[in-house]
This record gives structure tokens, sequence and C-alpha cells, in this order.
């Protein structure tokens, strides 16, 4: 039988501030869409990130992913107003299933020969976005 | 490619009691399954309900989703008896289970382009229950 | 200099329900107050109990302090209908003030030498009440 | 015997963004004391508010005392960011600390004969900040 | 149409303790992988158990799932050394993923009619194995 | 009138081993009163640490409570057993209440013009003990 495949998931927090409007939009529709978040100096939120990797044996350790994960995403994000000072979001509405998009990007193929395989981002403990790349698991 | 398909999740609550018992079964038989849940006067829970849909561009936005969940069962089952106050269960066993199935009927094909995937329904924090339609992803 | 004291608490849960009203009022008055909760027939919540105790040397064991709560508090309440099942209730209105003091009574005086300092109960994971008997420290 | 004093305590959330720093000081001296959240354009945390009031028979009720909350602050607050929006922060530092105390002057007089006894601020789920007024229990 | 599948899920606690480090490597290169958890007098967690079942009609009750789980997992390794006084881990490593592993395996064909379909293990709040057999429904 | 006190709070974690027993007693009276926490190999927990300072202008800031209590307490703590590596247990009973006692004495004095006013430990999610020094505010 081929070696059982276990998943390992970690959670990491980053607090940040955001607003989501898009150029294309009036202020008015922006309004109808966002809601308060569309107010014009932002608002902010204490994000939880969790990241789940393909585990096998040989593969990547807990403190190596925690390396990983705080230098290519919480690093970056962590006390930062998203759209004036993370170039990812200069163009991209920040919601929170495009934020949970970017970070797949920046971690997808750095755990070595364990795979990334979902992120999930919770914008506050209700409210949270997955993404588990191309291949979706729920239809 | 195609779009990335994100999922968009978000929690509600509602405080309920409910009693667990079938009319088929002798009192001591619904007490020998349902254990102190089958005590004539019911019980409660703060239940939390997660509902899952799969995002795409254009989509249901955060509130109109929110909409939808508090009109189509949060308003319904808050602050109720479930066997006594909604018909949904005047002749189906309120159990996790079957509350988890019938919230999945009453929201599925309400979030426009939107669709629903996912529904989990908290008894408990410690107990739930899941439901993703007709196509079960674990086997 | 004396025994350093240490007070010790513990949490509990149960499962019960409940129906907020008063017979002096009419229903629309009880209503007015009480809103939802007035429901003629009831609704539920898995309530949280946390019991301190002011510990010392040789005092109460966490194994004794559990023991003590289960049989005086938790046995009597869980899974049940507050109102109707409880005599404690059955004409005290059960809101989370009065099961609060309810439970304090219950348990004063049954640690042996360790003094009961206070007891809180939350309703849902939102709303809390706290007693800490004659002595209040909050001022 | 007097009345029991029973303590009601209630928590909120609000979604807020701010950033911490003083004119006095020049960028380096705030980075040194404030650390990351000195960032120019802010970053953002989901708030939590609990707020105790003293209860007495015929005080304010939890839906009465809710209206007040939500009127005096977390719609202030929510979705704002606190140095920018918010008049009460535009002189001064909206650390965790001084959010607390103003939340307490906004509220204090505004429950009936119920008192307000505490405020409690979470920044973070780690982190938070106390204020019971000009008496405080803690020596 | 066929039954509706829905899943249950129901969680558990136990504290233990546990060491981490292979008898193939020095103790520098334990410590190289492993961390502070290669410690030789070993450390703890309060460990959270998630089991899931695949629910059909008729099968596995609630109070029946959580006989089982107590008597084959729980009453093991509960306030246990795992190293020193579980045999499944006298010469299996107890990483969480491990312990994932070896609890599906206890579980396996244990509720009658119901099956189980995931095992999920905490080590911290923070940290997650899960393993769901031989089928992964993540790629 | 004088400047108002805030008390600032915050959590940290650590993971550990421990054993409870006296060399006072016989093996079957140290499980008579500590139950499976006397099983010689020990078990463990993740502790949760919250450490609360009187505030005062110019006081402690957080990075630097930070620091003090990451080289006192969790540095020392974490992922070791109590009763082997710490000294501070090697004839102390590392119950929980005289953890918090430990806690207390490591970093009394230690944050400059703030004081110290309270420890508090939670050995798991329901059980904590909490040490406010000479002065106790619970009667």
């Amino acid at each position: 039988m081929s070696t059982p495949i276990v998943h390992l998931s970690r959670k990491y927090t980053f607090s940040a501030s955001h607003r989501l409007y898009t150029d294309h939009l009036s202020f008015e529709e922006n309004e109808a869409i966002f809601g308060k978040c569309a107010n014009p100096n932002g608002h902010g939120h204490n994000y939880q990130l969790e990241v789940t990797v393909r585990g096998n044996e040989g593969g990547v350790s807990l403190p190596a992913m925690e390396r990983v994960v705080m230098t290519e995403v919480v690093d970056r994000f962590d006390h930062k107003h998203l759209n004036e000072d993370c170039e990812e979001f200069s163009a991209l509405n920040p919601t929170v299933e495009n934020i949970t998009r970017i970070v797949w990007e920046k971690l997808e193929g750095k755990f070595g020969t364990s795979r990334l395989v979902r992120v999930r981002v919770w914008e506050t403990p209700k409210t949270y976005a997955e993404y588990t790349g191309p291949v979706s698991y729920l239809f």
C-alpha cells in the first residue's frame, strides 16, 4: 500500500486595514455593493490565516513551514494598509477572497516535497474564504 | 485558464430548544437512543450555522448573502422551540443532522449565480453536522 | 507572611431551555421587556458556568470540586426546561442573573475549607452574569 | 438583607483601523515606542468590547443595553479609521487603553438605574485593556 | 433519490506529554528537525480530537459514538506520556501526524453501519493534522 | 482629578508537561488526591498565561512587556517538563495554583513604573488559577 497521506495545517495572524471599492464604479455603486467597507479611510481586521500542506515522509517540518509563511505572507501584510502599502493590492480589491488567492500564489511551490493544498483566510471570526488551487473539492 | 474558484463561508447563530424522540418508539426506546435529549419538556442550544457558497466574479456579496440566511433560516428558528414552533420539524426529529439538511433545502438556489456548497450546524461547540448536497466529498 | 491566596476557577456546561416572562405582566408587556425570549414554547441555550473558589493549602481538590458542581448544578439543569422541570424556577424568572444567584446558593458552603467567591453564567458566548455574594468588588 | 447585586456583561465587536504615534515625537521615536503600529497608513483590528453593568431589579434590560452601546459606540467606530474618522481620537492616540476610557465616557450614566462598572476592549484575542472608572479593584 | 448523506463530527480532548526524536539521528540532528520538541524530558499538550462519521439512517448514535472514542482513544492517551506509557508510540515518533493516523486505525470499523471518514488532531489551537484514510480529498 | 487607571492584559502560551504528587504521601494517597495527574511519567498541557499590569502614562509599552514575560517565564517553561527541567518545581508540586504564584514572583517589579496586578494561568481551556499578590479582591 502507498504511504498514507496526512494533511498538516497551521494558523497565523496578521492585523491590517483595507478599503473595498473598485475604480470602475461610482462612490454610490461601491457603497451599494460593499456597504460600510467602502469608507474612504478604510477600516481594519485581525486576519487569521490557515495554511494546509499535504504531508509526506521527509516533507516540510513545522518550523520550516513557519519560516516560509512568516517571510512570504505575515511579514508583508502585518500592520499594513493593504491598499496603500502592499503592491499586490494596488490594482486588486483586497476582499477576503482576493487575499486568499494572493496568499496561495505566494506560498505555492515553497514547501519542498510537501504540496500546498489549501489556504483559508478569516476576515473576522465569522467570515472566511477558502481556496484549494485549480481543483476545488466542493461542487 | 478558467477563473479560480474561491469559497466564501459565514457563521450565524440562533438559540432554540428541541426534543429528540420518534413516535414509532416507546419512551424507554427513545431514551435508550437519545438519552437525556428525550426529556419531554425539551432542552436548548445556542446553534451555530456556517453557510458556504462557491464564489464567482459578480456572485453574491456578503451583505446579500446575510439577508438571505437571516430571512430563510435565522429569523425562523431563533428563540423558537423547533418541535413546537417550526412546521419543518412537526413530523421530523430535530436532530442536528436533520436541521442541517433542512437548512440546505431552505438556502439552495437562493444565492443568484453563487452556488450553495456546504452547510454546517453546530449543536454545541463540540458537535456538528455537515451536508454538501447530493455529492459528498468524504468517502 | 500569611499564606498567599490563589483563586481556582473551572468551567462547566449545560444545555437547557427557558422562557422569560412574569405572570404580573400582560403578554405584550412581557414581550416589550424580554423580546423574543417571551416566546410561549421557550427556546434554549448552551449555558456555560464558571465556579471560582478561594484556594488554600489543604483546600478542595479539582476532582472534589467537580463532583460537587456536577451533583448540585449540572445534573439538575442539563437537558432540562428550566421553567418546567426545575422547581427553583417555578416561581422565579430564569434570567441569566437569576440562574447565577441560584447556582451560588446551591454551591455556597459545599467546598469544605475552600470558600466559594464567584459564580459566572454565560447564556451565550456574548452575554454573562456574575455574582460574588453579598460583597461586590465592582462599584 | 439587601438585594443581591448581580453584574451583567455583554460583548460587542467593531472593525476599525488606527495608527499609533504622537506628534511630540520624531518618526524614529514613535517607532521605538509603538513598533509596527506607527506605520503611516495605519493597520486594523477586529475590536471586541465588553460592557458590564451593576444590575438591579428593574434595571436596564439586555435589549435596552444593546441599543445604547450600538448607538453610542459601535455605530461610531465600526468600519472607521479611528484617527481620521472619529473626532474623539483627532488629538488622542487611539491606543487600546485610550479607546477603553473613551468608551467608558460615552456610556457612563446612560443605563438608567443600572450603573456602568467595567469596560474592557480587546485589540486582538491576546491583548485587552480594562477600566472601572475612578475606583480600581486591582492594586 | 438515494438517502442524503450527512456527516457528523464530535470533539474530544486529552492531555498528554510527548517527545519528538528518532533513534536514527544524533541529538543535534533531532534538534535541527524538531527544535524544542526534542527536549529529553518531553513536554505536553492539551490535544483536541475531532472524529467524523458518515451518517446514515439507523447509523451510530452520538452516545454510542462517544463510548467508542472514549474507550479506544481518550482513556488510553489522556494524562499519559505518549512515548513512555503508550505502546503505539514505543517505536513511532508521536508527531501530530502519526497520532492522527493511529487514532484512525483504532476507530476504523468500530461505528457499526456508520463509516469513519475523517480524523483531525489539534496539538495546539494553531496546529492540526487531518487524515481521511486511503482516499484524500485534497490534492 | 488623578490620572485614570487603565489595566492592560496580554496572553501568552507555553506547552509543558508535569506530574502532580508529593513525596510526603504514598502513591495511593497521591492518586486519591490528584487522580490521573499522579501518573509517574507525567502528562502535558498547553498552558495559557495572562499578565495584567496597572497602566500609567509613561508606563510599560506592550513590546517591552512582551520581552519581560518571554524572558522571565515563557522561554523557561515552554517545551519543558516542569518537575524535571525547572528548578522552581524541583521541590514544589507544579499545580496550576503554584505555577501561578511562581509566575507572579518572576514578574513582580519587572515592569518599570507599571505595577503587576494579576496573573492568571489556564491549565486547560476549562481550568485556571488567579493570583493578585498579597491583596485579594475576591472575598
